[in-house]
């Protein structure tokens, strides 16, 4: 890496939902990395994080940041914004307090990006009936963010070193799934997933799959006919506005040859088709990367997993490959900005 | 391997379409394996395959089976069931006369085993479209296979090393799936499935996976019900049936845990969830078995791949495997009816 090239503002981590495995992959994490070549902080509640390293007897300075302030290399600097005790902070137990507390590192990691005072977020899984406990109603976090950013054009990208996957249509019934699709969704996923994969990932000239809906991507319309109404027509605006696009593909296919560097991406038509490819391949060190935002997120690509959480079992993998991907976003923007 | 087990009755390779890659796979597969375990015929044409072998430079003796014979080790058996001129073979372009003769040896097969004379089949790819041409009008290998057989309760299974996986629906558009499932369909094939791993691959207590259909298998109800309506009762009922059976799972793990040993074949609602994580696994080396049928039928699981037929860079992994597949299910059947 060049010296130059090196995130001077720090990448956030917000902490999650407090009681989940937030707080301690985020502990090993920062064992684990040693020194960071990025700068990065945490956005959570310094008293669980240090209640957290002793019950797990990871050894690591948890320190006071404030914003704007330099980032000291080889502790966890923690923007502390919230106080929560320890009976109110039970390892799987998610209530009022903890929703609340995960939204304000949410709200104020936003607010934070705004002031230019940090270069990009990665955030640690929250749960739904944790905000709604909180008394907030977003389906899920990328929705949150959105809001709080003002976007209506995003999209979730799951990012790793073989595959990516876009999704047209993501938490709805399968039942649903085809009468979701239309040319302009196609397309504007198409493009979506280009100018990340060109911007973001700073690749010059993406080279973008996309699968078909049905077995065989239809079988020239004998087992459907949304390859021809919606998606063939949706590559075509794409081709004409000048992304290099392919498809539809047979879903049984495409994956196989965009693991094996035919593609960039591939532009799925439904969850479970994008995600049992990635997770096949990226099971533990997935990217969850929401495209389409004013500021860099990306995520881990689990849960909260409240049945293991406390127990120091979960594994860092997917978050630290989260900041790794975070930062490489933020130096390619920056590349951009500069005209590089 | 015991010597006692060795497969004695021959297994019969169906040449498939004779103008896809069908002959050059089976050439390529006797050459790289030298002298076989199992005793392994071809139903074909001797004229097609000795010139394929001139050709391709494939230097190895082509022999006249017939029946009954002994099968000598280290050539390729052949009982020509049509004599197909070179002017009639065009690699890509099948016609009526490929057509009847690709269905002859599918027919000639099913008889031979049905007297007692073969242990097993494995067929090489036909095309629709050709059997179309020679006037039949079964819409695939397996439902021709299963009306010469006479059976109505059969079954698709892809194995590989690493992944099985059943379909309970397979060849319609996406759309219609929702409403193709029920839970007779669902227990139909938790039982075939169970069936199958008990009698042909010989797994004492196997342990079945099934996904559900939804995204996260509906999160309760919020993404579809279909898990709560026809899934979860199929797996109860099959429970009841003695079956170690579990589900419905998220869809985009179980592939994941059943590739890591947890389960030994995972039960698909669809097409694509199946086969997209099936090939993502088993590009090359995937086995399709028919579930169900009375005889013992496996298959390569790609196409007539007309393009690039007579080239001799078709691979023959798929059909090594299918070939060896085929010989265990009828050693464990053989195991079986010997009571052991």
């Amino acid at each position: 890496m060049i010296a130059s090239e090196v995130v001077k503002k720090p990448i956030a981590i917000t902490m999650g939902c407090p009681v989940g495995v937030g707080p301690e992959i985020i502990l090993r994490f920062f064992a684990d990395a040693g020194v960071l070549n990025d700068a990065v902080v945490v956005l959570g509640d310094i008293g669980v994080m240090r209640r957290c390293a002793a019950q797990l007897g990871i050894q690591i300075s948890i320190v006071d940041w404030q914003p704007g302030q330099e980032v000291a290399p080889g502790v966890i600097p923690v923007l502390s914004l919230s106080a929560l005790g320890a009976d109110d902070c039970r390892w799987g137990e998610p209530n009022r307090e903890t929703g609340l507390a995960m939204a304000r590192y949410i709200e104020e990691a936003v607010r934070l990006l705004g002031e230019g005072l940090l270069a990009g977020m990665t955030t640690c899984p929250i749960a739904k009936s944790a905000l709604k406990a909180a008394g907030y109603s977003y389906p899920g976090h990328t929705e949150m963010l959105a809001e709080l950013t003002g976007s209506n054009n995003f999209a979730m990208m799951l990012a790793g070193n073989s595959l990516r996957v876009t999704l047209v249509t993501i938490h709805c019934p399968l039942e649903k799934v085809p009468y979701l699709l239309s040319v302009e969704a196609v397309k504007r996923l198409i493009s979506i997933t280009g100018e990340a994969l060109r911007d973001d990932f700073g690749i010059t000239s993406p080279r973008i799959a996309v699968a078909g809906l049905n077995p065989h991507a239809g079988e020239g319309g004998m087992f459907g006919d949304e390859e021809e109404r919606f998606i063939a027509p949706a590559i075509d605006r794409s081709r004409a506005d000048g992304w290099q696009v392919e498809g539809p593909f047979p879903p049984d296919t495409v994956f196989f040859k965009a693991a094996n560097g035919d593609f960039d991406a591939v532009v799925c038509m439904y969850h479970d088709q994008g995600l049992i490819p990635f997770k096949l391949l990226h099971f533990a060190d997935g990217v969850n990367v929401t495209l389409g935002l004013p500021i860099v997120r990306t995520s881990v690509d689990h849960g909260t997993a409240y049945d293991i959480a406390g127990q120091g079992i979960a594994s860092s993998e997917s978050l630290a490959a989260a900041v790794q991907v975070a930062a490489e976003i933020v130096r390619n923007r920056q590349r951009q900005e500069r005209g590089a």
